[in-house]
Order: C-alpha cells, then sequence, then structure tokens
C-alpha cells in the first residue's frame, strides 16, 4: 500500500506503534524484565487482504470442525489406537489423566471448548488448514484490537472512509466471544452456586498476559476469576470439596468455589516443570469444575490426527456436514516419516514442513534442516512424534 | 483503604498495572531504550480522597487565573521590570523573542493558552497553589485515563457501584478539552486555509510521548497534525510565507500551511540544546500561527510573578474578579532571599522549599540542602533565579 506523500516512515512507525500499545496490543518480555513494562507485538501497519470467500469459508467450516474434534474426543478407542502408540511422554502422561477420570467416572456435567483452526492460504487464494488449537487458543483480545488499530491505520494513513473501512474489514468479536463462552460455562455450572468463580491456570511466566488479562476484565463484571500457575496452586491450595467442587484457598484461609477452569497453560511439557504440575492436573479434571478445554478436548486437538483425518476413509467417519467436502479439501497432504518420504523431501526440501506434536510453535523444522533432522529420526525411531507435510 | 479479603496484593497490584497499561498510562525510558516498549508511569491505585469544596474552587478559580495570566501577559511595563532583571540567560533569551516580535508587530491574530494551575492541600484541606504552568502543560491525556483506571479499581477492588463511583469521582475531561481548544485555535486559524495543520514541537527524546500521541490521536478527525522537534525543524523545514504564514516541509518538498504551533518543548534551557533552537523558536513566533503558547504567555508563568502577586496591592491590579479574595488565599507565602530569610529556614527547613525559576520539576530544594544553598547563592549573588516559599 502506498503512503500518503506528506508522511515519512519514521514518523508513521513510532504512531502505529504507539497506536498499538494504547490498545493494549502488547507482550511481556520472558524472562521477566520488568512487571512495569510492555512491548508492543509486532503487527502489520495495514491488514493482509483476504479474498472475502475465504473468510467466510473459514468461518462456515468451524461449526463442522468444533464437531469433529468433539467426535474425536469421545472415540475412546481412536484416541487410544492414535495417541498411546506416540514415544512421548506428555502425550501419555495427559492419556494417563484421561483414563483415570474415564475409569473414575467424569465429575464435570460439560466441557467447553475455545478452539483457534489456523490457515495458510495457497496461490489460488484456498485455505489450507496448518493446525486446529483445543488448548491455550491464544491472542482472541489481541486479534480484536488489531482490527481496531487497522481501522485508524486505514482511516489515517490510506484515506478510507468510515464506510469504506466497513466494507473490508470483517467485524471482529473474538474477545467478546471468548468471554461469553466462559461465562455461559460458568452459568451452567453455577445456577445454583453463584458465588462460583472462574480459575485461569497460567505459566509462572506469561508473555500473553494482556491477552489473558483483557478476557478476565470483560467477563468481570459478571465474574471474579482467579490466576494461578502450578506452584500457586500446590501445598493444599486446590482441594476437592464432598461433591467433587473444585476448591480454591484464596485470601486468609477462605474456599472458593471454582465454576470453570480455563487453562492457559499445561499446552506442552514446558508447562509442568514444577513438581506438582501433574498431580495438579489430575485434581482439576477429577473435579466437577467445568474445563476449557477438558483431558479428551486437549487429547483430540494433538496433530497426530491431521494425518490420519486425511484418509477420507476415516475423516467420513468423523464429519457427516454438508460442508464434509470443504472442509476436507482445507486439510494439506500429510506424509508418515519413511526412507520414501525421506527422499521426496531430499529432491524438493522447500515444499515441506515437518513439524512436532507439542503445542506452542517454535518446533518445526523446514527447509533443507528437515533432511538431517528425519535421519536422525528414522535411526532412532522417533517417527511417531512428528509427521510431514 | 482495605482491600476485598479474597486478593492478595501481588496479584492486584499486577492487574493494576496491566489495567493501568491497557489504558496507555505510560511512559517512554529517556534515553530512549527501544521505540517498541513503554512502561507503566507511577500511579496510586485508589483515587486520593480530596474535599469537593476544594475541587469546586479549583474549578471556580481557574477563569481568574487564566485572565491574570493574561493581563501579565498584556502588561509590557510589568513583564521587563520583573523579568529582565533576572540573571537568567534563558529568560534573557526569550525575553529577546519577545521583544523582536512586539517591536515588528504580532503577526498572529490570536494565541492560545492551555494552563494547569497546581496545588496542594494544607492540613486544613484548604488549596495552596504551587504553580501555573502556561507552557507544555502535560498530563491531561494520562490524568483522564487515570480517572478510568480508578473507576475500575473503586469498582473491583472496593464494591463501590457505578452510582457511588460517579458520586466519588468527579468527570475528567481534560483530554477533550485540550483537544478541543487546540481544534478551536486551529478552526479560527483555518476559516480560510482549511488545509493548514497543527505542528506539535517536541523534544528528540520525549518520555510523556503517550499523553501528547493522545492529543493527536483525539484531534485527527478533525485536523492533521505533525510532531518535529527543533532539529526536525532546521534546514529550512520551515519557513514563512509570503503574508507570514508558517510552512512546515513535509514529505517530498510539499510546503504544509501551520494553524497552530503546540509547544511541549520550549520550556527550559534543556530543550534549547540544538544549536539553531532559538532561531527557529524565534521564526515560530514572527509568524502568523497561533501559538500555545505566545512568547508573553509563556513568559508570564514564570515564578518569578509568584512572590510578586503575593504582595495584594500588586495583585489587585491584575484580579478584579468577584473571587479575587478566594484566589489570593491559594497564594503560598513568598520570601526573598536574603540574610534573614535565610536564618529563618536555618531554624525550621522542613517547612520550606526553595524553587528554581525554570519550568519542568526537578530544580527544587528541600530541607537542610536549602541553607547550604541559600549561602551559595547569597554569596554569587544569584537569588534572582530562585525563590523560598
Amino acid at each position: 500500500m502506498e503512503l500518503d506523500k506528506r508522511f515519512n516512515w519514521t514518523h508513521v512507525e513510532d504512531d502505529i506503534r504507539l497506536y498499538a500499545l494504547s490498545l493494549g496490543i502488547s507482550f511481556r518480555q520472558i524472562p521477566m524484565d520488568d512487571r512495569r513494562s510492555m512491548h508492543c507485538l509486532p503487527v502489520t501497519a495495514f491488514p493482509t487482504p483476504l479474498h472475502k470467500s475465504a473468510f467466510q469459508l473459514a468461518n462456515n467450516l468451524q461449526p463442522s470442525i468444533n464437531e469433529l474434534i468433539h467426535k474425536i474426543s469421545t472415540n475412546h478407542q481412536f484416541l487410544e489406537q492414535t495417541l498411546l502408540k506416540l514415544p512421548d511422554e506428555f502425550v501419555a502422561k495427559l492419556f494417563n489423566i484421561y483414563e483415570t477420570v474415564t475409569k473414575e467416572g467424569y465429575a464435570a456435567s460439560h466441557q467447553l471448548g475455545i478452539f483457534r483452526s489456523d490457515y495458510m492460504i495457497d496461490e489460488h487464494q484456498n485455505l489450507k488448514q496448518v493446525e486446529v488449537n483445543t488448548i491455550s487458543s491464544g491472542l482472541c483480545a489481541m486479534t480484536q484490537q488489531v482490527t481496531k488499530l487497522h481501522r485508524y491505520t486505514l482511516k489515517y494513513y490510506q484515506g478510507l472512509d468510515d464506510d469504506q473501512i466497513d466494507r473490508h474489514i470483517a467485524v471482529n468479536k473474538s474477545l467478546e466471544h471468548t468471554a461469553q463462552s466462559l461465562i455461559d460455562a460458568h452459568l451452567i455450572y453455577s445456577s445454583n452456586a453463584s458465588s462460583s468463580a472462574i480459575l485461569f491456570v497460567v505459566q509462572e511466566q506469561e508473555a500473553n498476559v494482556m491477552d489473558q488479562k483483557m478476557i478476565e476484565w470483560k467477563m468481570k463484571p459478571f465474574v471474579q476469576s482467579f490466576r494461578r500457575s502450578f506452584r500457586e496452586l500446590d501445598n493444599g491450595n486446590i482441594s476437592l470439596g464432598p461433591n467433587k467442587q473444585l476448591l480454591l484457598t484464596v485470601g486468609n484461609e477462605m474456599k472458593q468455589e471454582i465454576s470453570v477452569v480455563y487453562f492457559r497453560a499445561a499446552y506442552s511439557s514446558s508447562c509442568f516443570r514444577y513438581e506438582n504440575s501433574w498431580k495438579l492436573r489430575l485434581l482439576i479434571e477429577q473435579s466437577r469444575a467445568i474445563k476449557c478445554p477438558s483431558i479428551q478436548l486437549q487429547l483430540a486437538g494433538f496433530k497426530q490426527f491431521q494425518p490420519l483425518l486425511s484418509d477420507r476413509t476415516i475423516f467420513d467417519r468423523f464429519c457427516c456436514h454438508p460442508n464434509a467436502d470443504q472442509l476436507y479439501d482445507t486439510f494439506a497432504k500429510f506424509y508418515t516419516i519413511s526412507p520414501s518420504s525421506r527422499d521426496m523431501v531430499a529432491e524438493n526440501s522447500s515444499g515441506f514442513v515437518l513439524k512436532s506434536n507439542q503445542e506452542g510453535g517454535g518446533n518445526n523444522v523446514f527447509g533443507e534442516q528437515i533432511v538431517a533432522k528425519l535421519d536422525e529420526m528414522l535411526n532412532q525411531n522417533e517417527k511417531d512424534a512428528h509427521f510431514l507435510m
């Protein structure tokens, strides 16, 4: 996009960054440098064009994706077959919790899923699903604020009027929707326990604290929430009541009943470094609090299901929506890790990505590094913790 | 104020600080560490109680103060007598600009003053005026945001409902008023030059950039503004047009007519370190752009007038408002710097403050350090650049 000739980029960049910061588009540096400082998230100055039909398709597909995830999460056999064979201690420990609560009988009446389906756009403006996040799906608040930022930059640096902007920028209510879904879950839980509160399980040091805080603030007129790391939950600070209520110790030995547990941690092994984290994760799952997500929804989000679902026969077992074909078309092609797929990558390494099952990004391998990694994995028979697309 | 027993201060402090940051209550560290970072301004978690009558009095007195400043600014003899005797190079240089433009004939049809009168409250809840700022009066945006912050903390950490908060917290529109006054000045200037813009003269590195940016953003639907330091204005980047229009070079040699110059720099000698600053300050004053403030309004704000106005005979020459008595009562007692006032301080140093004429804070001397400073000043005959209260 071309800039109004009166402006120079140094001033514009500073203006946009400060506007972003004034909207709270920010993160905390980790390891934490200073609790009083926030840093501007890297954002584009102007929105990235996306064909309207692609955007609408993503919206239309989401209910089918939600249902697909739900069906996987309730199919014990499929979960077991797919996940138990993984040589991944993190998955094994989660699965262990899942099996324990399944045997005990699941205490919560409901579960809550807040999912984020990530896409890339191919050269024909087709959606290609990268992954579906079923736990700690982040940036709902930040993206809503980025929409405000982009309305500002389009207006004052591109000269668009409000009507033009309305036509070009979709309404973004992701923060409201996230907050409302947590409130809805709280109301389902607490129709007869209105003094209960929502627990955010968070990392001890969290970069995306502003994204999480905005959800808290949005909910605050309706429900109180508490943020706690596993470390803060330990030493008896959470316990189960006589009816498996989850009780959080707040202030001077007061017990606060928890209606909903919202996990913004526990999505990867790095979230479980504190020694008693796994015990606490199990305790939470055993409670009658509504979990966002439940252990089975978390398991259903593992990327290991993606290559399986790219097999149309398997896919059809889990998706019978009228738009099943459209959804299936967004799936990328997957390859099992084998000597033959290794050779295929060696010929055109820039066309592939090697992904880890774990959440949180940063574990992907690209380009020429893939072959070396594949060789290592084939030698050590580690192939099930990664997949190739 | 007592905190709800369910909360602990570590969580509350972090929550309040992040809420403040999400409202833009922030400053940039100077020297600039990183243009992408902002730091939370130090703010109280809860509002500081102030008797309603004191608040209303401050509001009621402001028009009289504005008029008082205006009358001083238009009294050439009083300005000259008071300021020319000061052994202060900064004042002398400002006065030189004032004399030059007075001799040439003042080109602007109007001037704009955005003043901030600072008070302390004595033990009987009486207002005591500390100073009146007539240039670069800061924090109008930040204080408006702090009001929002305090509404939040009162609601969620003190349990007040909206009605109670409305009764206890005054409506704060200081950002709107500041922006509107600049827009009004712009409209007065540009009834026949609607393509003109507002120039913010700023420091090269500015801690309070967010406070200034919020004014810009508030005005943006109505008038474009440009931020420039003296260094950026040099090398022909501002010039006078045939009718003394102030012309700012923007982009690729375009000349942008300036309607209003808003000084958020030029308030102390440290703002004039760049070599051609003084020439540029004169050029701006010679233009027909409306200055906020004009050179004479800046001069009228020097603290040197405070001790003079605490003489009721002089005060009455400049203030004949019905509330003159009330205004006069807010003035602190001033003492000229002399051997006898030095001895008075030596007996009770905690009851005094030694102030510098210059703006920007940080130049005050307190407690036992006053006597040493007074001795130094009496020896070097520097007494006119400071005063004792």
